[in-house]
């Protein structure tokens, strides 16, 4: 297990590197009998692509998904679904500048002193490039979730840099750059990442996800609780830096009688569990918050140190956006879809005799 | 993978209730050759154990326990290393009244739903007592972590309900018992969780985890990155609700200059990265910080239902902590332990042949 | 993974050196609901132990076992099950000799090398002692399969040395020392054991196991298919040297014509894939062979080495069998139930949704 | 874990149908720094290529491999190497005509009822050509073992239906269309065979496998014993009925004075253990057979039914081989490669403060 396959029973192996000849990856596990073509990974790798807008990277790919395997005359046999996206805008002249030294904030240094040698264009393993295979396979697992259990699952950003976005209107969200689910903020959001820009700096955002319409159950307790998972999830994205379930951080300043929450025969009043008890689902919706940083990338002077230890200036131009976590939105619903999908089957294996006579509509 | 085991080389798996015959675990892939005894668990597993202070639950447990198997003429002998803490404390009438109802804040109704039946007595499966085995499994982590390779793990509570705690004194942690790193917070604390009490409620803490004297090359990209695995395994801890690394929700506010730590010749300017990179350990610190929520347990009436659905109001009365997160010390640096051995254990199985030429001391 | 778990859903734990205090292990993932006591393991544990009959170890054990978690009110809860059987009769003086030398066919030398450091007292870790907690979770196993599924799991010597056994009462295995389906061959397989006693000397044996009425669609190719899956189990088994599923090496000699188990609609006309097509079951019955080496400790001289590199010569005295796989017949029907029962959870994790229109019964 | 991953920590994620698209597959965990082309893997691949006698099947494919990842200016990173072969000669046609019909010793009764759906093109996912992508890791594998421990692996046919090949001269096993190790039997296999194929029949074959310059150490008791993981390995290839370690099934009728390796200072006297003792590697060559059935489709009318259950005659025409385990010596190859390769990894993890001090030469 040497870090690339998530999952126990709906697994994703992931592979490939930002300037190589390919990224791509392995789905396991997926049951057989659903219906699944391109067009349906492409969508999601759409709304993840680069170069769909001015505040997001300018590199112009058409992450163009093949399935290999596994599905036959339009449906899923059960057999491993092979997925591969070629590198096409791949301009490794760029990057040729940063082979000696450590981009300050990037996985340069570390990778370098990990495995003693790396594939320093554009980041190569660590550039988030790897996650349009993450989005394609969670494509497929939300379709399963939204097909056999009317599982919905969707991601707005609620905090860009300084500026907190209400949610007023999910339905606004893919309309406008900054998955924002309110769309008069987004003329403040765009006049802001204009001035961080022009600043020739970057800001973090903070991302919101929620499962709607869950099963009651999932979760293996104790160290495969379903919250755990999450949080393994979301921290395994490039750029995070913190995970929230429910009411998360402010919990701590909450007293007990105002966090839990109660239950009356119509369901639950409150939501501070975000949707996790004791590590299971509860059916309430699942509730997460994501925390990424500010992009690393930004064109001024930082201190650093080349290979040989001696400090450098170094400056990263290029191409790159400006807040990272603006396209994060759906890597985010994908790895939650990821955990949901894997955790639904790891609780029918167990606990398929198990009718779940849920007391009340949520 | 039913969740009862942690780990990929090094693994604890864990059984049992809080009020069956006994807990214990089994630890396999510890390192052959370190020197062992029951004495080296016990410390942690008392600085966890209830009844040391009035702040915590009165249940009175020896929490003795008994090495089984792995360690032969008082070391290690790479076999599997059998845990059992027999439970004595047991007082199962008091929770024959909650065999109906279900806790509103606790796993009553999410277990009952999953599996169909549920051992109820203290929360069965999902009591924290559990957690004793985690604290045993980690001592062993923190001892070959600590003698290999020097590496310290500490952890205290900077926030504890609405009181902020600095760290200003490391050496104060276990002295005072709100394992608090500043003893002139410590009569502050005690006034203020008497008034939590006497108000029949509870509150949450903010618990603050570093290891020290870090190895680099840590954390295996892409899904079992060192801050994913942390995550995980903080939120597998009873009553988590939130995870950060490094400056973690603050960093999305801040700005690419801020955030991006710089590097010099002797070493990192700062640490917002929480001392880790692409997912991979720098060198420097690990940093973490943990939310816990309020004790669910509070002796005022809550509106729950029974397992017919009917509605009640239910007070839960009993043996409690006005505040769970202060004995999640221990067990809080047990997790990071088991995380930290198993990554050194993954990385040299792959990355023997490296040698790390850290350009500088951190 | 260091070794010590079985399975991938239904999971076995285990841990214990022969001499130390105990032995047990870990059952995780049972479904719950299934009934179960300690009385329904004793009952294969007792087939296993040693000192039923003079051709077995005359070690004098009560092989009593304990459930610690994962039942109650007589029922599993889908929690994991903690069981440990203490060592009573260890008599550890009696292996002090083996100390600094190397038992031939032994894996004294190859733990010694592994880990540096071995537990010498009745092979400790390698002792078959351990196979009493396979037993155990075996008979979990075969429970829940013959409550659920109607599977029946038996098993049977059918070469002992040099001696051929037939099957043709199975009901005969129970109530004789050779667990022999053939009463008329009892006399004749005791007169040949006491030879080989008598003249210092030991055998192995082969043995049968069968699944009958066997669900459809069991084992996940390619890699874990439910014959490559048997076949780890059995060689897992201590002295084993040998598997074969169905014809197996007979089928070198086949022709095609031969081999292929032709299909009508009343069922397969002959069973030469012992049950198993592509690595999935095709509800034939499941035959599995099973080879094992003669006891490696026999009371005569054999050449060997000490820890230095000394030649020494060394004889094994004390309580041994004269042909150990006379007690593995529990064991390897314990072994594939615990395959079985893995592979009926993945298969339904995956698979729920799949009807099975077998055409014909079997 | 559906099936497609093989190994612990250097693992292989297959996919790929045999008339699909492409069948590839993901190697993770191989260690950085080794020298690594497509050249490297092709020899292998072009051994096991069909089309290279008239001894098997004439299907021609080129079998050209391509690496997409985890290899940066001609060594390997550390990062997961991604795999593919495109299939180029599909012939779809060919095969629309068992759709409808199982195929006497084929998978395809077995896929339909596990995944009510298959891909019936060739056998899908259950044809032999995914093992090109075993082969191709293997060579990783083998490359890996050679360069850095001197390790060498070394398989040939040592019977061929009735007969039988002595073993006289590796040399000879690459420059015969038998794989075998004896020139002069060439001429008589090739007769035989021609006889065979003439009858419209098939044989099965034994191979034998052989890891010379073994370290001593690998292998992880008690359920990752090596022999296990080989048994399992070898069982996982299509057509196997048998795995034997060392004498196998000759064990049973063995002496414990005849079995038992005795220990001499200058090593080993005899290898009935096949180098393996306990589960762990004794340094000794490994030694291991493998039963191979005789192909299934054969040119004859043979007895079967439809989906819908009526009983038909069925021939299978078109290109196949008269002895499939001819080409699957260097599969056998390649698997035992992957499962030394995954101990030696998992030892070191484990293991890597113990020195080895082997007080003899083998």
């Amino acid at each position: 297990m040497s870090g690339n396959t998530f999952g126990q029973l709906f697994t994703l192996t992931s592979f490939g590197e930002s300037h190589g000849p390919a990224i791509g990856g392995v789905v396991d596990g997926c049951p057989p009998g659903l219906s699944l073509s391109e067009a349906d990974l492409q969508l999601d790798l759409d709304r993840r692509k680069p170069g769909t807008s001015k505040f997001v990277t300018q590199r112009k790919e058409d992450d163009e998904i093949e399935i290999l395997s596994g599905v036959f005359e339009g449906k899923t046999t059960g057999a491993p679904i092979g997925l591969i996206i070629r590198n096409k805008d791949q301009r490794s002249q760029d990057y040729s500048k940063i082979k000696e030294t450590f981009r300050p904030g990037h996985a340069d240094f570390t990778y370098q002193q990990k495995y003693g040698i790396r594939d320093y264009r554009g980041g190569g393993r660590s550039s988030a490039r790897e996650t349009a295979v993450r989005v394609a396979a969670g494509a497929i697992a939300k379709k399963w979730l939204k097909e056999r259990l009317q599982v919905d699952i969707r991601a707005c950003i609620t905090q860009l840099g300084e500026k907190m976005i209400p949610i007023t209107d999910w339905s606004a969200v893919n309309s406008n750059a900054f998955f924002a689910a309110d769309s008069s903020m987004v003329e403040e959001l765009g006049a802001y990442l204009d001035t961080i820009r022009s600043e020739k700096n970057s800001v973090g955002a903070k991302i919101f996800v929620q499962a709607v319409n869950m099963p009651i159950g999932l979760g293996e307790p104790i160290f495969s609780r379903l919250d755990a998972d999450i949080a393994s999830a979301m921290m395994s994205i490039n750029a995070t830096k913190g995970v929230e379930i429910g009411s998360g951080f402010m919990s701590v300043a909450q007293k007990g009688t105002e966090h839990g929450d109660e239950i009356t025969s119509k369901g639950f009043k409150t939501n501070n569990a975000g949707g996790i008890l004791g590590g299971i689902s509860s059916g309430q919706n699942i509730e997460v918050n994501v925390a990424f940083k500010p992009t690393s990338s930004i064109p001024q002077d930082r201190q650093s140190i080349d290979r040989a230890g001696n400090e450098v200036e170094m400056k990263t131009t290029g191409r790159h956006d400006p807040c990272v976590a603006i396209r994060a939105v759906p890597i985010v619903e994908a790895m939650l879809a990821l955990v949901l999908i894997d955790h639904v089957l790891r609780d029918r294996a167990q606990n398929k005799e198990v009718s779940r006579m849920y007391p009340f509509s949520v």
